[in-house]
């Protein structure tokens, strides 16, 4: 593998998909898409989609490959560390003797995704392109119609756990939290903040949900496990603004 | 207008166009595309290349209107209040009688843009929709090819203002930051951060700059004044992590 390219594909609407993104995806040698066993959220299907869809012959050879289980009985920490290992060494045997190899990111490469630490795994070193793609951020502000932040003022991008371990983040009113499973938001004083949440944004099954979060919070909670149960996996994020005093 | 068509065109690549970017282009009856007078920044030539390349008849009709200019004699928010009125009505007349207009903006919409505050003062109020397009800062982490987080911890998205009235924010180790004119990094003890530069993301002009804040600062204040002459205009974003201590 001299070149390895990871794809930013946006979430999960083809359209999503970036000019810079289908050159890519034609150039390469090698596409390899993943596989979680029978996980509904390995979102193999949605590749196989992307390329059935952008690809033009002669183009790369497909190549799908099991994504190792991550070994969740010991330390948290080694466990990944570990994990991460064995995807390098599955990447590395499911590239084979291709020279521009690309795997096709949910999202951006660089906004919670571990590709490029797992990347740096790989050895010898390939080269490291990104091609960057529509975040779930992004679809969820695009979905509302609303700007992420107030004028000129900052925002945090953070997770469910800061929320829950840390409370609100210090020196702002707007936050955006990203693999919450717990609906972290819960633990605010809902009269304090709007929130506006989304899942499976961009997708046809796209579920949006907006109001001051003392009043939406159990409608998100409920929508969401509904969701989860009927499609057997979920992505959702949300916005929250703390509102004036 | 019956509907307004706010289309994130990404940095200056046409490449970071989406392909949600391209059918709302084609499907609208006008685009309206601003011009600044003789400045450089106005971007007219890139949006209209963009519209020549992924344009096909019978396409929409492309419309130029001089953008109103800022009073900025007076107060601040006043002359952004009465600005933004202005740029509203800009908007409407070079609409005319078409039904669903676009306009393409640079980056994401969502993003320290104004567009979705400009839009809410059109009367009467037409539908917005938004289509995300790729930032500066996501086309910074990919040149560089970096995360913007590190492993789930928290970051902040903020300006250049912020930093040099309220220092380095408050609980996160990285930071980006839009819309700095004025370098505001070198107010920061450079030895305890490492900084990631970059300016005309995307476009042929690209310049990127990399290293520990110390080393680099002066280096990014020179390339970055030259680079400003060279052009008749900038865009530039950085992102810092502070150094483990």
């Amino acid at each position: 593998m001299r070149e390895l390219i990871l794809i930013g594909i946006g979430t999960g609407n083809p359209d999503h998909l970036t000019g810079a993104g289908i050159k890519a995806m034609q150039d390469a040698d090698r596409i390899l898409i993943p596989r979680k066993g029978r996980d509904k959220a390995d979102l193999a299907d949605l590749r196989r989609q992307i390329c059935d869809r952008v690809l033009t012959a002669p183009g790369p050879e497909i190549v799908e490959f099991d994504l190792p289980v991550r070994d969740a009985s010991g330390d948290y920490r080694a466990g990944v560390d570990d994990w991460h290992d064995a995807i390098a060494l599955a990447w590395a045997k499911a590239a084979g003797s291709a020279g521009r190899v690309a795997l096709l990111i949910w999202g951006d490469p660089s906004l919670y995704d571990s590709s490029l630490r797992i990347a740096a795994r790989l050895s010898p070193a390939p080269q490291i392109r990104v091609i960057p793609g529509i975040t779930s951020l992004q679809a969820l502000t695009a979905a509302h119609a609303i700007p992420v932040n107030e004028i000129g003022a900052p925002f945090v991008v953070t997770t469910g756990r800061q929320l829950r371990d840390n409370g609100w983040p210090v020196g702002v009113d707007t936050a955006a939290f990203m693999l919450d499973g717990q609906c972290s938001f819960q633990t605010l004083p809902g009269d304090d903040y709007d929130i506006w949440w989304g899942a499976f944004l961009g997708m046809p099954e796209e579920v949006l949900i907006h109001g001051r979060l003392s009043e939406v919070a159990d409608q998100i909670v409920e929508t969401r496990a509904e969701a989860r149960a009927a499609h057997g996996w979920i992505m959702d994020i949300y916005l929250l603004r703390r509102r004036p005093a």
